[in-house]
């Protein structure tokens, strides 16, 4: 099966928007062997999106769009999708009910407009939204399903997981197994010298290098006619993975590296505490988007001003005078005192050179100490991190994350002596 | 003039690499007074680039195509539109000695496949690339121009200022002006309640609702033949529209609210310190992620455990077990600690339910209370936020810092009362 996506709103199209849904939905169907072949944008113009759809119509087998299914009067979307498939717009009473009662959990006073959220095409499937007003919307034209998703990407994301990919991989019929390993600590070039041409003696598989702040993933799918093969080529092609990479395999899926983080905690019922410069508190909140955290997250302090870091922390002023506030031994005493002063098992400090500006020869913009105190010992590392401020930042927080995890686990914390 | 672009790489269609190139030309575009219209992406075959070229030239002005201009089999575009538009492929020779002298320079021996770069279609002007090999080319078909750019984006930027812009600036000669007012604390709706049909008045003027989490952005294009009358009506819309939402316009252009705030603080020389349970040290980051922040932010509490805000923050005990850590006193106590503690002028007080655990009937998920404690006074609000725990978490943070910028220009701390 073969699809076209079509994204529409003007925010895109004038480049001020940059198109994260488009990308999702290409790579959540590629998983269900649902090929994208054609991608367009439009306006937010009931002529243009009737023009999109239509030509969708001719070369695709299903199409999936985007955007303008909100309230306001550039939302067209519904309107020109009823007109073009003639299937005038009739109000859902339980679409209504749901908005009417998000309003009233909301305790503001909505206008009258966000009611039109609830008018659908006569015939059409509603999929309710778990996170926002506006519900996922599917016609079956003449045996091509065409789906309308809110723009907004939680809430697309929410829809498309929930109904659009079970709603693909049944109609499908084909069988499709994928898994991702998730790295951290090598470059792609690294993992390619490691895997090679090793994936083209998967049948049926496609193997992608994902690389981003957070590592690279690498990511399998397979597909075939038959359930069983297809599970086959899936396992072998993970312990062939996994005898080349395992030791830079951090998590598998979409999990992050401070929920794996929190889990090895969570198992030796450690706490932790976290002393932040550079990341700003960057590392705390990583540590915190894990739901329940609190049974591990016990505080953190953000010591930006050396003032801060003496009477937080602990910090000894003649070391700070001696070696600057970015230093292993600054970062050490970071780690030990957020350990103490919190009395929790585990102190991490992180002091470095975010940039643009405070660089300096010898600890040039990118240089980042992170330390660790836990009942394994004392250990900290330099590293020189690439980007902009943002960059630097994450990577610092990721870097440290993969730091505790490695020492937690006794590996080494240096991926490259695996 | 309108212009049509097509980006052309199965890279992009398998939502591997996110499309950043159609972003950056349709902002260089619409500076250039010229309107994207319609954007497709297109797998690596003739078929596919041919189709869409022609539908392109069907709809628009002008096409500009990125990607495929690389000398690998799977680069087929030179080849495909030269088809199209029956302009056969020819050596340039000053291309081809262009791309021998780049290969002598790098010192390795190109395979003889990149000589395949140097094939133009007759008729065409070539753009010499001044930082990769592959040129850009202009083909003038029926009045309408095409422009092929490589895809790698530093070629194609390069290629799309030194060329592109000039040449369409030069075609079209029309004016242009543009403006971004950024609002929080209205809804999409509630925006559109105040302005209302208003932008219809303004002559050849596009006007955008642009939401997301950090609030709603209002964006203006107003072009015309006339330089003065489209300032001036630029300038008419800016104080229309202004008149209507100056209460909740944090910025202009790509200014981010925590900047807003740190210019606000730098300018009254007031440090700040802030006092986080809820949103776990995102408050703090968000304040960080401004280079010189040093300047103004002094400490952040990250206080997650009942002990850390007793201890950390002073928090009183008997309030902690009448009130409960989310509550109104409790925040308040968290502002004033960390105000006094740090020794400066503006204390930020957060605790609240992220979720998706610890609601309750009386404080349901998304309930987030927000302190000030400022020699201006002490202020708290409770705010219902609504989304998952991410959603909210970058809500409170936005909220924070929204409401302290309104106390610190002493404005009502809630946007509903401008």
């Amino acid at each position: 099966m073969n699809v076209e996506i079509v994204t529409i709103g003007n925010e895109v199209l004038s480049g001020r928007t940059v198109d994260t849904n488009f990308a999702y939905l290409a790579r959540v169907l590629e998983e269900s062997s649902v090929q994208v072949i054609w991608h367009s944008t439009v306006g937010d113009t009931a002529e243009r999106i009737a023009e999109g759809l239509s030509r969708a119509l001719d070369r695709a087998d299903a199409v999936v769009m985007t955007g303008g299914l909100g309230p306001t009067p550039d939302d067209v979307t519904r309107k020109a999708v009823a007109t073009l498939l003639s299937r005038p717009l009739q109000l859902d009473e339980s679409v209504l009910a749901n908005i009417r009662e998000r309003g009233k959990r909301s305790g503001r006073k909505l206008p009258s407009t966000v009611e039109s959220m609830a008018l659908i095409p006569r015939g059409a499937e509603v999929w309710p939204n778990p996170v926002g007003a506006a519900p996922g919307i599917l016609i079956v034209h003449r045996e091509k399903p065409v789906v309308l998703l809110p723009g907004v990407p939680n809430e697309m994301e929410a829809l498309a997981e929930e109904f659009l990919v079970p709603y693909l991989r049944q109609r499908t019929g084909r069988a499709v197994e994928c898994f991702t390993l998730r790295t951290y600590g090598s470059f792609e070039s690294q993992l390619h010298e490691r895997i090679g041409a090793m994936p083209e003696e998967w049948p049926g598989t496609s193997f992608a290098y994902l690389p981003s702040y957070f590592g690279v993933d690498l990511r399998v799918t397979v597909v075939g006619n038959n359930d069983h093969t297809v599970r086959e080529t899936a396992l072998r092609a993970y312990n062939e993975l996994m005898a080349k990479v395992r030791g830079v395999v951090y998590a598998e899926g979409g999990i992050g590296m401070e929920e794996v983080v929190g889990a090895i905690l969570a198992e030796k019922k450690w706490r932790i505490a976290t002393a932040e410069s550079c990341t700003g508190g960057l590392l705390a909140k990583r540590i915190t988007d894990t739901p329940g955290s609190s049974g591990w997250f016990e505080r953190g302090f953000v010591t930006y001003s050396n003032a801060s870091k003496l009477d937080q922390l602990g910090v000894d002023e003649a070391t700070l005078d001696a070696q600057g506030a970015v230093s292993a031994a600054v970062a050490e005493q970071m780690a030990q005192g957020a350990r103490e002063r919190a009395g929790v098992e585990v102190g991490v400090g992180i002091t470095g050179v975010a940039g643009p500006d405070g660089g300096s020869d010898n600890k040039p913009v990118g240089t980042v100490f992170i330390a660790l105190s836990t009942p394994l010992g004392i250990v900290s590392r330099i590293h020189r991190l690439l980007g902009t401020r943002a960059t630097v930042r994450e990577r610092a927080a990721q870097t440290a994350l993969d730091m505790l995890r490695r020492h937690l686990l006794e590996l080494p914390v240096d991926p490259s002596l695996d």
